[in-house]
């Protein structure tokens, strides 16, 4: 297989679709819109899971697991009163597979092992976990409530795309239940707060703040925070919510507690969640013609070392020096991977670091062991430099924090540079088809009014920033007035 | 709820199936056999999670996600061979929920949304994975493939408890592929030893090691390793179990590999897992009437500390030298929890944490302060000392490795002395009426045996210990002849 991609600007959808598959990331399955993620691709998901499971236990949340299936009759008790309702779920009907008596070698469902009450594979836990809390929550004393569960979803998406929108997904979900409302708006606020702070520091993802209008809220929420991000191909891409659920819930599955003085009281409640999808995010903020760049505090390997030599002896030179510069490299707390393997020739080893993203390469050969130097070549830059062998810890040391720095300031002008203000609707659909990006527009607040657009040029309100101003103007469409702009974009 | 436990001598199972609701570590879901996994006790299996893995990593192993369905023509490539195949799983046979359109609130399986292959909730994920596998390798520079996956599985058992037989359970599967069957065998041997060290070294069950009977064995496997551990009531628990697949998944699903010689092979493959029915052996290897008793490496809170205060005053002066006592106790890497609630009464609290099984109370009062002392109260022993509080840093230090070690100690004695050589059926009936516990026995190595034994007395073969000897002897029920003991016991 070649591991030359598409390039972004031939196809950027076929370059994501490659990326993914040839950098060893993930994989699609035997089953229909479900993926396989492999060792390297979970490996960074591993460290986002580390360092937003950090975030959620240092602001009091703890882990629990609830069951994957939710009996139908609790679908039934949220969704009541909705109109028209249909969910793309996986449905379990049946509990035994046998040998099928027509056929010899095939299995068949045992018919006679029918469910009584058919279970959905939990598309999103708040029905299963919210019967639960109406036992746990008597009192204000229980309260806040502050739990968080790592989970796979199935959402029984027709298309689907590694990472981006697959039929099963992993992610976390947290659930929160409060005595106030003014407790859970903070809550929802402090979580997407959480989630805009491990984007930009961790994934160097710069993302915007804002509220999701009706029209994009969560059903059962009656605030959705979330932040935006935006691709390299300027799009949008949604990559976490923070939803303030009102006492939507406690009213559905019953859940009152005693409060202060003594009265019963539905709880207020917040869900918010991220999912592997970041990792698609992550692809397509920082990534370029030749693979995958990750920034150093994801990268399974920060630094990777490759030998380059004619014989054993000058193998074994060689691999004296690393073996100190791999010992002082982890002192430092940096990972680093000795690449030794004798089956693969240098340059198959740059491309192949290259394509996944190893931030800096360290290469050494008989001629840096007599000069004392060694060659470092940065990922994101593309760019070589010999140093002196000498200085090399404190220069790695010095190159992590100026990777993720310039990596995030990068793709933080781009975004920048990827916001246009327009005034009218012809600037909007000029735009939309040149630039690309966000576009910050008046509009008028009705849900008609943003179908229309939608209808008219698929771009969607991203969000009404949380930092947008007051500002006197009148709606891009439909030219009623209004006090602030807010955030379009096309989107995943 | 009262907090009183029934007497493990009054009625084991129901002592069990309290404590693990009075403790706050699972309950029963309102899906039939499914459980709740609640912070506390989730708690304590992230801390077993985390320290696996850090094995797994260390002997080579990385995580990777596989999905959650299975196709069912990949268990009939699997299973092709098998007579009179019956699997208890949760089966997907529909796509969409829908408005009932008979039945105004309530929701049914749109029928229209039936799917054109029936998709299996994993019971474990051979099919799946060796599906996958055959993409991955093809030569034995490939090789050997050493994965792990840490998931939720579902097998629909008809009778469920808590932790130790759910419906629905969370653990972790290796799968692993290789060029020889050496080495396939030696990675089954470590992976069942990762598994026994972590057991007696972090939980501190003392196991024993062995392999499986032909009829114990998992279906795929041509070799099962376990480890054993004895649980107090006398009833043995197996707590891990490492399998040798030998060829046969490989040639289920066609994985080939061009060997060192440049031929096509079948690779070997092992798969090796443990699940939160670990939760229950450490459950009922350490915990007593009071409630859970915890070693301090799987505790959530290692220490605890109690003030006793009659004003805010003293409750001030306590506060300010129990944030001083926790300074110290951190820098030493114990976990430490200050329980200042103001809504309960230090007799609660003591009552709570020892339900809980924290391993240490410190107890403050206001006594205290003038003398410089503090009261510590273990949880295994149920002794309490007064110590100098300038002790009592390297004091608790000491103490959580003494009370890890006792705790191993006590069970491996427990366990010793529950280990009974017979030589007679009648010895071997009256033993596991009177003193339960493993029996050692001769055994004539035919299934025919073990299945009449099992018929008559409940008893199973557990393992043939891979550390027992040569001994000429007759079995103990058919009296043919016999090179070594096998332990028999009754188990969970």
């Amino acid at each position: 297989m070649s591991k030359k991609l598409t390039s972004r600007a031939a196809d950027y959808s076929k370059w994501y679709n490659e990326l993914v598959v040839k950098a060893d990331l993930a994989e699609n399955s035997a089953v229909r819109g479900c993926m396989v993620i492999k060792p390297y691709g979970y490996a960074i998901w591993e460290k986002m899971q580390a360092e937003l499971d950090k975030m959620f236990k240092e602001t009091g949340h703890q882990n629990a697991y609830f069951p994957l299936f939710v009996p139908k009759s609790l679908f039934e008790a949220e969704e009541k009163n909705a109109e028209g309702f249909a969910k793309e779920c996986a449905i379990v009907t049946h509990y035994r597979l046998q040998n099928d008596p027509d056929k010899p070698g095939k299995l068949r469902v045992d018919p006679e092992a029918k469910l009584e009450e058919e279970l959905i594979v939990r598309p999103t836990s708040e029905a299963i976990i919210w019967n639960t809390y109406r036992g746990w929550i008597q009192s204000y004393r229980d309260l806040p409530l502050l739990i968080n569960q790592w989970a796979n979803v199935v959402r029984w998406e027709m298309r689907t795309r590694l990472f981006l929108r697959t039929a099963e997904f992993l992610w976390q979900e947290g659930h929160t239940a409060h005595e106030t409302k003014a407790e859970a708006m903070a809550e929802a606020k402090l979580m997407n707060n959480v989630y805009a702070t491990f984007a930009e520091n961790f994934m160097a993802i710069p993302v915007i703040q804002g509220l999701k209008t009706e029209s994009e809220r969560f059903a059962g929420a009656e605030e959705t925070f979330c932040i935006e991000a935006l691709m390299q191909d300027g799009k949008a891409l949604q990559a976490g919510t923070s939803h303030f659920l009102g006492q939507n819930f406690a009213k559905a599955f019953d859940v009152k507690f005693a409060n202060r003085e003594g009265k019963q009281d539905y709880v207020w409640a917040t869900s918010w969640g991220v999912s592997t999808r970041l990792m698609g995010a992550l692809i397509m903020t920082h990534s370029d013609d030749n693979g995958l760049v990750l920034p150093p505090s994801l990268a399974p390997n920060q630094v990777v070392i490759v030998p380059i030599y004619k014989s054993e002896e000058q193998l074994e030179a060689i691999s004296n020096v690393v073996n100190g510069i791999m010992g002082d490299l982890r002192a430092k707390g940096i990972t680093v991977k000795y690449d030794n393997r004798t089956t693969h020739r240098p340059g198959a080893k740059f491309a192949q670091h290259e394509l996944q993203g190893v931030p800096l390469r360290i290469a050494i050969g008989a001629r840096d062991l007599e000069n004392g130097t060694v060659e470092l070549a940065r990922r994101d830059t593309l760019t070589k430099e010999t140093i002196a062998l000498s200085d090399l810890t404190e220069t790695v040391e010095g190159l992590m924090v100026e990777i993720q720095e310039s990596l995030f300031n990068k793709a933080l002008d781009f975004r920048n540079n990827h916001i246009t203000k327009v005034d009218t609707f012809e600037d909007f659909k000029t735009v939309l088809e040149t630039k690309t990006g966000f576009i910050s527009a008046h509009w008028d607040g009705t849900t008609e009014t943003e179908d229309k657009i939608k209808e008219l040029t698929k771009a969607t309100i991203r969000c009404v920033p949380l930092d947008s101003v007051n500002e006197d103007g009148v709606c891009v469409y439909s030219g009623k007035p209004s006090k602030r702009r807010v955030l379009f974009a096309k989107a995943y």
